[in-house]
């Protein structure tokens, strides 16, 4: 997106605009992302969104200029809800070992906590890997997560502790069997030094 | 799959039923992958694999007689391609010390080598995400992996490997920088034991 048009969408989409309704915009959001969670990127039409949100077209045209505007927002807001669990699990870490368990408990509790979460994290990389754009939104969900780690972790530990959850939660999610506690305590313990 | 509709399935696609043609089964095979990734699992019908293999859609339906059939059967050959480069590298190392000089050159190299291996992958995982019933073919792939893992490390270190190498290869291949491969061989050693 160039300077101009970034300004444009902001003046539009401002609170101070009077047509501007942040409450309708977020409502529009939470739609497309329930659209997703149901039918697919794929599936995910405005017009679907609009009915769905129970908004005109016209009013999901005014917030969102284009569809990929829309997936955009949309997959922003489901990495901003992911990305708050995770720092609000790591702001309670006081030391390495308290931040070891607080991964732990993420990885065991957390993360794909529901269908939902799980659908929509494969959605936004199947998206991400047809079309590098989308990546700008998997790099900076990475780079908030690996920021939250080196609160307590060297860069080099908190980028492999990043990969190891996204590797653990993920053979969680789509093995069939579930994830061992002991078994993950004990690869987070290896990937921190002592 | 219930045991009667295997032996069924069995028995129409066996390679002593007259009808059964190795080569056009497995040209449907790889067309329903070019159509899952030009255009996604929910895009490829029946109709559109059989027009891209070039076989009449009668034929297609005589191998593979519903659509979650052809499904599984392009994502097992997809499995297969990735889980053979895995298996090739692990079989030229002959300790724990040139495993993980193999594991290093398979994240760097091997893994989602193409856009179409990457994209297939995701759609897969999405597929998974979405239907419990495609999970069989995630966890013989994973259990695969593993087992070739296990040739050098013991099954906690194989496990824990296999989860560092989705997790690098994913945030290689969905960030916007390119892996390092001093970084990847430090966190591989991390979680092989010494």
């Amino acid at each position: 997106m160039s300077g101009a048009e970034q300004v444009g969408d902001q003046s539009r989409t401002s609170p101070t605009n009077p047509r501007y309704d942040v409450h309708r915009r977020e409502k529009i959001v939470v739609a497309a992302l329930d659209v997703i969670g149901d039918v697919g990127v794929s599936g995910a039409s405005m017009r679907k969104v609009a009915d769905h949100a129970g908004v005109p077209l016209g009013s999901l045209t005014y917030y969102f200029g284009s569809r990929d505007e829309l997936l955009r927002a949309a997959f922003e807001e489901h990495a901003e809800t992911v990305a708050a669990k995770f720092e609000s699990r790591m702001s309670h870490a006081s030391c390495p070992a308290s931040a070891q368990e607080e991964i732990v408990a993420l990885i065991m509790e957390d993360m794909f906590a529901n269908q939902r979460e799980l659908v929509l994290n494969q959605e936004l990389y199947t998206l991400a890997a047809r079309i590098p754009a989308f990546r700008e939104i998997t790099d900076a969900w990475m780079a908030r997560s690996r920021a939250a780690l080196s609160q307590q972790f060297d860069p080099d530990t908190a980028r492999g502790l990043d990969a190891l959850i996204e590797g653990l939660t993920l053979h969680g999610a789509l093995g069939t069997h579930q994830l061992d506690q002991r078994f993950v305590a004990a690869m987070v313990g290896r990937i921190c030094p002592v």
